[in-house]
């Protein structure tokens, strides 16, 4: 069961090691301490491979990548496969740019990554080597729907398997999936778009349920992507009038903090194909 | 009428591009959300011609400037230009530094804003080649009152015309102008001066509004300067006991995600000079 | 008494230089202005020395550090010592990387710092020249309790002489010490460890009040140290059902704001040893 995951992160606290932007790192470190991790960033070359080798995971997010933090992400990187602790990797933004789809391909091609966490618009990117995306969000017209769900499952199945890495599609509905099976999750609520971050949030939390549950990764992956969609309607049902996406943000990390496995195995609504 | 502008924001949903500092980056990532555009923050040289092409806009701050994000300053600058993209300035603490008052002065030198935005310690730096700047607040002595506005508007007009942008200054009265006409604003509260980075967070709002506003800059700068203030009213206007500044923070970005066409119209207090 | 040190910053309003992480920057920001400081943030080697020239104090907080940022901290330390600013620093993380722990104790060595503060494990790595810590959190086996007290005492008041500087070692109890005389604060809530940056917030916050009670160091520590935990037990008094650590984050920045004379000398629990 999912909230079995939840609990075995509150349990075990794991330090995580987070390479990511300066946009949303604050609330990076607020929400792995609502799900019971424990933040740590870092991004200068010369200490990454310190800073690593003393975390259970680490979380590689390009949203504002530079020269300095490209070089620690393959620093910090090749530390974490030789000590084989848990890798993630949230390409924000890959399509946007020449230099943040190619770092994003050259991380994929060098490093072995347990888990890669995008839209839609990114994931493709990375799958079909160039992509559109508006911006560091999905294009629309990428978007899934129940509509071309088969197409989506199928691709995400295809792509788990080619880069042997869990793979973790969010959006309207969100995928992940292994290769093998798919997890197809109908959480969350449309404004959570409204607020930026959600998806660095999502990104790394799930490099704490997977450092907590290295042995049943894509349901721990799942599992952390229930959490931030039951997060977003429990949030949801405590906005009251004239709160807006400031306040939401704040309930949404509330919520987190609050997740036990009960909420969580309630909550969780999604289908395995 | 003001309010038109922000309808056309929502209906767009203007991308835009901020090289901006690191201390206020999330709430004006939150506030692009809450006012109808989208955010993407780059400051790496080798890739914002990139992210400024797909943009509409670009707000350029520098509030924590570095030298890599000098240099991208002036290359996404001249690219915005060359694409006639919207453009605009906040030279935050020019006055403070030698290093940020010549960064300004040269940003406006080799680049056409179509705004700039600053205290009126910051744009006194820029029109006078020097001045005097408490840190990244106005001087007092420089504020404009009630007792000093005939020589502010006269002071404001005239750089507008000098500088060929439209120029908002904000304080307890706030001023734009084109240089031909000058709205004078009186919106706002005194308690917004103990948040961090409200005027961050005007300058990436104003950018997405002229963006979405082409044909009326002046305006569209108007309607920003106005909605801030206005969603400052609203926001005090729901504090209860205890509450502080990061209450307050929060309650104006939610009021920024709810204010519409009619709040601003009949919020606004302003009179054409 | 210590509320008279709060009064002091209010009416003095200092302006604080931080050299700061991209993590808690913005809550550092907030904060100082909620107890009536003024922030500005700066890490570029060639504009440090003009910034804290026209501040009272400069923060140094390696929390993300780089070389960039290492060389700011070591030339606006050196402007800040020779114009007799207060300076401060806060060693986030050393122990926990080489280049954290080596540019803390070179930081030490160069500079003459009036006040140190950070956790048990990043004093011990001050005091020692090496130690344990859990990332950016102390190592509980260090963790200071009623029942090895007295020892705490002895090693802070040794290490206060050592160095020079007034010691601040926050965690469960706090202890503040100058060698001669030490507080033993027992302030604040456990639940303050589930908010990223409350250290960071405090260092900030003890900078400004030096600055405005440059007579009494030791006491205007103490006096910051008790305003962040009484902060965090009138906060935490406004919880609600549902409220986690993203409101309880906002509501000890608000408790800030408010807290008084009064409040404080009524709300703090300290002796002197």
């Amino acid at each position: 069961m999912l909230g079995t995951c939840i609990e075995n992160v509150r349990s075990m606290m794991p330090l995580v090691h987070n390479i990511t932007n300066y946009v949303t790192v604050n609330d990076v470190a607020n929400v792995l301490l609502a799900c019971g991790g424990s933040p740590i960033m870092s991004d200068e070359p010369e200490e990454v491979e310190d800073i690593t080798s003393i975390c259970g995971g680490l979380n590689i997010n390009i949203g504002t990548l530079n020269k300095r933090s490209i070089e620690a992400m393959f620093v910090a990187g090749r530390k974490a496969n030789e000590l084989n602790h848990r890798l993630l990797l949230d390409p924000v933004g890959a399509g946007a740019s020449a230099l943040r789809t190619n770092t994003a391909i050259n991380l994929v091609e060098q490093l072995r990554f347990d888990v890669i966490r995008g839209n839609i618009s990114e994931i493709k990117t990375l799958a079909f080597g160039s992509g559109s995306t508006r911006g560091v969000d999905a294009d629309i017209a990428d978007a899934i729907t129940e509509e071309n769900l088969d197409a989506g499952v199928e691709f995400i199945k295809d792509f788990a398997k080619k880069s042997s890495s869990v793979i973790a599609i969010t959006g309207a509905i969100d995928l992940v999936s292994d290769g093998d099976k798919c997890y197809v999750i109908r959480n969350g609520r449309p404004e959570m778009g409204k607020i930026t971050g959600t998806g660095c949030q999502l990104s790394a939390m799930i490099t704490a349920f997977i450092v907590a549950n290295p042995e049943n990764k894509c349901e721990a992956v799942a599992a952390a992507v229930c959490t931030m969609g039951v997060a977003g309607e429990v949030a949801w049902s405590r906005m009251q009038e004239g709160d807006g996406n400031a306040t939401y943000r704040n309930r949404i990390i509330d919520a987190i903090y609050s997740i036990d496995k009960d909420i969580l195995d309630k909550g969780a609504n999604y289908e395995i194909r």
